[in-house]
């Protein structure tokens, strides 16, 4: 018989400053620690110059297209108001506002239901290393012994 | 008494190419399978050149309006490093980046509830028709018999 | 023993036309009522011309530049097809469809798990005073008594 059951984990996620970091593998671990059969795992990043976006896991070009469109659509030479950590915070703003704060992918079978080509990317949005928190919460039935 | 369920099924789309298909119904037949009578209802798109946005199901000139606007976001004109599958494949990816992988509605007296004009919709990004995967995990508390 | 559970609200926020209204606080009593100790706080916003999003709770020149971009990247300038209820009308979309309809946010210990500098804002798009229903879901382990 099913039961309903909830598992927590933070993750802190060290970022070498702008760019993205595959974050797949470490939240498949918490799914596997969790032995939910069916139901899903939401993704909160506790950040808001940081962001999480889920994209091409097969040709590292696809990220650095993105990463140059978006330097583009919100880009540091503009004049923003809010500027005094350097001019690439009010942009890390931006692009947080308009990619992912949480993300809910599914547990199919105990495992991340991903697609064939999708990983998980924290996007690190500053120039600077950071370490960035993550926050995994899987839940819904488990087969229980 | 309420006890707690879940309930998952893949839902597979057939989009005609670039445009939005509407995924109300078959999500809210999926929701009415499920028996739940308050939760949510997790939705993940498993692909990055397709991505979910919830609109109005009102006026068709909103989505055509959304598409144009979309199209100059993420040109195809534009010089991309990854251009092997054609034209449309990098602005797809860029496309899927700012709009919805997942999306998290609510069932509200076991129907989904979405607003009184809004509609849930598949956006294909890529010319060609393609076969996309939805999955659909139901979860909440059921009024047991 | 951890039972598992689920509480609803629909919280209806009065907006004074263009700009963020920080929901946090209600959204949080929601949590406390529901007396979950780990699980998840979802929500969603039941329209396509406001829209969530999570950003600084600090400084709000940070909002200010949020605001005046989103101007530019859909402007009411544009010619649009759809344009029966003015101007403001489907750019309001358009910044629906780059934001957040559904936003699903950890408890954690019985509380929000927000970070630091977070807070939850309903972002109105349009230009006059609206009133808008925001569907919260909490569910997860509550500690039974």
């Amino acid at each position: 018989m099913a039961t309903s059951c909830t598992h927590q984990r933070i993750i802190e996620i060290r970022t070498p400053g702008r760019g993205f970091v595959d974050v797949t593998r470490p939240i498949a671990a918490v799914v596997a620690e969790a032995k939910v059969e069916s139901g899903h795992c939401a993704l909160f990043l506790q950040h808001t110059s940081a962001s999480l976006v889920i994209q091409e896991n097969a040709d590292p070009a696809v990220l650095r297209d993105l990463e140059r469109w978006m330097s583009k659509l919100a880009p540091e030479s503009a004049a923003y108001e809010h500027d005094d950590e350097g001019p690439d915070d009010m942009p890390g703003h931006l692009r947080s506002a308009v990619t992912r704060t949480s993300e809910v992918v599914p547990v199919v079978e105990g495992r991340l239901g991903l697609g064939t080509w999708q990983a998980i990317y924290v996007w690190e949005h500053r120039r600077n290393p950071h370490l960035r928190r993550l926050v995994v919460t899987v839940s819904g039935a488990s087969a229980a012994g």
